[in-house]
């Protein structure tokens, strides 16, 4: 008999969102599933890591228990070093993260936990996905995502992903019935206006909350911002050789060692 | 009289970092400048943001007092966010950020606060560049630094930067007269090969420090590892775009939609 896959699954939302109990259902129908996750939401925790602290992993008992599930006090990224070095029992042949409650799409990619948790993975050079359903509520409904979600882990797994490259799965929040189909796409020119709420403390100290609007300046149909909004799932493969190539010629023009 | 470039001047090792003073220092005769910094250390921080907690800012007195300076209780990109958006009273002409106690070279990027900073400079349009010293060290010696760290905040100010993209750029912890000039680079294909470091705690609980070794796979002679290597200043174009657009076409190929 061919031995499954073996899937880690972590997220950013923590070890007990909905997300990341709809993400091990599906991945279950397909492979060994160990979850190693964070135990408190961490979101827009970008890459971190955590240099300057202990961490601390707990063996978990969630739902059935027909897999090995762990919480860890770490950042996504923390999660998926400490999976591989010290969890589990061998290299796994995907990792996949999410399903997170809340866009990754644009340069949301940038801020994100649930990516970054991928990103890691293609750094140990792992196949890897992260999944993101546009919904921010608790309750979101990822009823839909769950058979675009297989197909393409389903995919990953056959056909493998080109070195130095992690897919990043952005899913409309409408109707299963409504979806289009999966769309390879570029990340769209986008970015926040952030406003800062600034608000008195009781005792009169100012303070601030991050509050902003996405706006999209792009009006390409090739990108994910695109896509989602014609009901297509977006599909970007995402590369962490941050290196501007293209810019490389210019820049050797500057007069720097005169 | 031309008016003086603004800078704005951040970093990931908080505010009182002697790199942060070198960096004041040197942008104090090319320009007018306002700090704005984490109030604590911050590495490893990635491009995390602050979502789920307050901010804070509180305006500082450090040395001579001739420029203003702020803490701010978030991480390198918030400071850059709130600072924009609150504190500046115009739009700043260059943001620098540094310069770091330690490599931000190759991989190191995706996990720097440093560069996180510059990034979200770069995402809100201003002209960014990150620097970094490879000595760890609180004491490093920020004096071999200061000619060249000047040379290409000067040449960024006077030829701006090509939309999309911020500068990274590590100096060698060598002598003054061992520095061979700036080399423009690609970031190298190098990472961490972690390795937890298992203890108890008093009480007999495990828990986990994050420790590895930097292992360089790439044996260009273009990249920021052997620059740096041989001595040179590497200076690497960073993009927020992380579309790896080379891999779209064949990821067109693959059997998503059947």
């Amino acid at each position: 008999m061919k031995k499954k896959p073996l899937i880690l699954v972590t997220n950013d939302d923590g070890i007990t969102a909905p997300g990341i109990r709809t993400l091990v259902k599906v991945m279950k129908t397909i492979g060994d599933v160990v979850v190693v996750a964070p135990d408190s939401p961490q979101s827009g925790m970008g890459h971190a890591i955590t240099l300057d602290s202990t961490l601390h992993i707990e063996k978990i008992h969630i739902e059935s228990g027909d897999y090995d599930a762990y919480s860890c006090s770490g950042t996504p990224a923390d999660c998926v070093k400490i999976a591989i070095n010290e969890i589990l029992e061998r290299r796994p042949d995907l990792v996949v993260s999410g399903i997170n409650h809340g866009s990754n799409s644009a340069i949301n990619v940038i801020y994100s936990g649930t990516m970054s948790a991928a990103i890691e993975a293609g750094i140990e050079g792992i196949p890897s996905i992260g999944y993101s359903l546009l919904d921010y509520s608790w309750n979101a409904n990822f009823e839909a995502s769950k058979k675009y979600v297989k197909k393409i882990a389903e995919n990953v797994l056959k056909e493998g992903l080109p070195e130095g490259i992690v897919l990043n799965v952005n899913i409309p929040n409408v109707d299963k019935k409504e979806i289009k189909g999966i769309k390879v796409c570029r990340q769209a020119k986008a970015n926040w206006e952030e406003k800062f709420d600034k608000r008195k403390t009781p005792q009169g100290k100012d303070y601030y909350w991050l509050t902003g609007e996405f706006v999209n300046y792009d009006k390409g149909e090739d990108t994910d911002e695109w896509a989602l909004k014609n009901n297509y799932i977006s599909l970007v493969p995402v590369q962490f050789d941050l290196t501007a190539h293209h810019a490389i010629q210019q820049l050797n023009t500057w007069s720097f060692n005169e």
